[in-house]
C-alpha cells in the first residue's frame, strides 16, 4: 500500500511530518511517498539526525508549497505545489491515498477538482471525530456553507458507513444538529432533512439533537451544513483550551496548588489528551473518489502516523465502495420502480 | 420601580423564584408583582417558612402555566397563564418591566406579540452574556432561526448599546460570528452584514470571529443569527458541563485524589461560578419597546435576583430610548438626504 504524504503541509512542517513518516513506515506495513522541496525535506531530515533513506520511503520534488491564507483555488494556480502535485498523482493512480495537514479549503477544492466526487455525489464534506464521551463524527465540519436537504441525507448516510466501518460501531446512531428536538424546529431545509432521514432504513436516525446533549456521546454522528460545522468545532477547540488553560492556572497559584497539581497530573494530562484532535488522527473527505485525509494543522509525528493508519484504514474497509453503492442502489431502485410502472 | 415577576416559570419554580423575589425586595429598592397561582405560592412560601406578607409584594393570581413544551403561541392561546398576565400588565403600564424564567420561544412571541417592538425593529433578539475570559454578549442567542443582514446591523447596533450602558464599556468591540476571518467568509448575508457593519461610525466593528477566539475575550459582543447563537450558546453549556464533571471525576478517584482536591476546591469552585450563566443574571430581549428579562431555566434564588437587578438596570440607564433613536436618527437622516435632493 502507497499513501502520499504532504511533508510541506501544516504548522510544524516539514520536521514533524518528516518525523512522522518515519514513524510510519517503521510501525506500519506501508510505503510513503513525500511531496515536497527534496533539498529542505533532505537538510532537515540531516540536521535532526532523521534517517529517510529507506525502501519504503520516496521523495518527489515540489518547489510550490500552499500557505494556509491562500484561497481554496491557489490548488490549481500552483500546480507544482507539494498538494496539488500529491493530488494530481493520487487521481493517476500512483499511490493510493493523499495525507495532507495544510490548507483545508484548497485541500477540498483540489480532492474535488483533481481527484473527482464519487459519481451521484453533489458535494463531499469533511469529517471529524469530536473527543466527547464517546468519538462523535461531526459531518460536514467545515466544507459547505451552502447545502440542500439531499447533501445532508448523503452526509449522513457517509457518516454512517464511516463509523461502522473504521469505528466499528454496529448500527452508528445519527443525529441531526438542531435548535431543538421536534421535527419542526430549524430551517426548511433541516426540517426536509429530518423527514429524508426518518424514511431511510439503512440508517439508524435518532432525530434532532441539540448543542447542550453533543458531548454527553448521544449519537455517533452528527450531521450538519459546514458553516455550523465549522463554528462548533471551533468552538469545542477554544473552549477546551480556555478552560484546560484557566484550570492549569489555579493549579500553579502557589506552592500548595502546584503539589496538588502534581498529584493529578497523570490522570490531568491523559484526559488533556484524550481532549486533543491529534489522538483521533485526521479529517477524512466523504464523498471524494479516492481517500483524502486532512491531517490537523497543529500534527505533531505521532498525529500524523495515525492519519496514515486512518488513510490505510480507510483503504482495507472498502469504504468507498460502499458510498459508491448507495448512489448505484438508489439509481437501479428508480430504474426497478420505473420497470414496474410499464 | 415596580418589575413583574412570573413566579410559575422554569425548573426551580415556584420555590427558588419566591425566594429570589423576597431576597431582591429585600436587597434592592424594588416593589415586585407576582404573577401565579396565589395559593400554590402561599402555600409553597408556608411550607418553606418564607415571608411574603410585604408591601414590596402583590401577588396578581393566574390559573394557567405556559410549560417547557408548549409551542410559542400558547402565550396567546393561555391568556390566564402567569407569563402572558405579566407580559399584558407590562403592554398596560401597572409595571416597568417583566422577569420570567420559562419558555423562551413563549416569551418571545408574547414580547413581539403583547408588549411590541420599538418602531423600527422588524425582529427583536436574545442576548446572553457568555462567561468567557470578558463577558461576551452573544446576539441573537435564539430568537430569529432566518435574519437578513439589516436584522443583524440592528442586532450589532443593540449589543454595543447594551454592553456600553450595563457593563460601562466605553466603545464595546463587536465581532460578527464567521467560519473565517475574510470578509468574503460565510454566506452572502453575513458578507453583506460585514459590508454594513464597516460603515457604520456608532459602532467599534472588528470584523469576522471565528469560535475559536471567541472564549479569549476578543469581543465584547458577538453577532450571529438565532440558529448559530443557540447552537453556539448550547454547546458551551454542554461542554463546560461535560469537561467539569470529568475533571471532578479525576479528582474523586481515590483517597489521594481526593486531597488533592480538597486544596483546590474554592478556587476550582470559584471558576467553575464564574462559568456558571446564573452569576449573570438574565437576557434581555433587545428591540421589544418595554424591558423583557428571560432568567435561565435552572434559576436559583440568587439568579432570580439578579435577573431583577437586571431589568432595574435596563430601565435606569435609558437603553430603550437609545435603541429608539436609532431608527428616529436613520429616518431623520433619509429625511435629510431626501431634502438634500430637492
Amino acid at each position: 500500500m502507497k499513501i502520499i504524504l504532504d511533508v510541506m503541509s501544516g504548522d510544524n512542517a516539514p520536521l514533524e511530518l518528516i518525523k512522522g513518516a518515519v514513524m510510519a513506515v517503521s510501525d506500519l506495513n506501508v510505503e510513503l511517498i513525500l511531496t515536497g522541496d527534496k533539498e529542505v525535506i533532505e537538510s532537515c531530515a540531516a540536521e535532526n539526525n532523521i534517517n529517510i533513506s529507506n525502501d519504503h520511503i520516496e521523495i518527489v520534488h515540489t518547489t510550490e508549497v500552499i500557505a494556509m491564507a491562500d484561497e481554496p483555488l491557489s490548488v490549481r494556480r500552483k500546480k507544482d505545489s507539494s498538494m496539488s502535485v500529491g493530488l494530481k498523482m493520487l487521481a493517476d493512480g500512483l499511490g493510493d491515498a493523499f495525507v495532507s495537514a495544510g490548507n483545508t479549503g484548497a485541500l477540498y477544492a483540489g480532492a474535488s477538482l483533481i481527484v473527482y466526487r464519487i459519481k451521484g455525489f453533489r458535494k463531499a464534506a469533511i469529517a471529524t471525530v469530536l473527543p466527547f464521551e464517546k468519538p462523535t463524527l461531526l459531518v460536514d465540519s467545515g466544507a459547505n456553507i451552502n447545502v440542500t436537504d439531499e447533501n445532508l441525507e448523503q452526509f449522513a448516510l457517509m457518516g454512517s458507513i464511516y463509523m461502522n466501518k473504521i469505528f466499528n460501531i454496529d448500527k452508528p446512531s445519527v443525529g441531526l444538529l438542531n435548535n431543538g428536538a421536534e421535527k419542526t424546529k430549524g430551517t426548511q431545509i433541516l426540517q426536509d432533512t429530518y423527514a429524508r432521514l426518518s424514511d431511510l432504513e439503512n440508517i439508524n436516525f435518532i432525530g434532532n439533537v441539540e448543542g447542550k446533549e453533543l458531548p454527553t456521546g448521544v449519537c455517533d454522528v452528527i450531521v450538519t451544513d459546514g458553516f455550523t460545522g465549522n463554528i462548533l468545532l471551533k468552538t469545542i477547540e477554544g473552549l477546551g483550551s480556555f478552560l484546560f488553560s484557566k484550570i492549569k492556572g489555579i493549579f500553579l497559584k502557589n506552592l500548595v496548588t502546584k503539589f496538588s497539581a502534581a498529584i493529578i497530573k497523570k490522570e490531568f494530562t491523559n484526559f488533556k489528551n484524550q481532549f486533543d484532535a491529534s489522538e483521533y488522527g485526521g479529517a477524512p473527505l466523504l464523498g471524494i473518489s479516492k481517500p483524502v485525509i486532512k491531517a490537523h494543522g497543529s500534527s505533531d509525528a505521532l498525529a500524523v502516523k495515525n492519519a496514515v493508519r486512518q488513510a490505510m484504514n480507510y483503504i482495507n474497509t472498502g469504504i468507498i465502495y460502499e458510498f459508491a453503492r448507495l448512489t448505484n442502489d438508489e439509481k437501479k431502485e428508480s430504474e426497478n420502480s420505473e420497470n414496474d410502472n410499464e
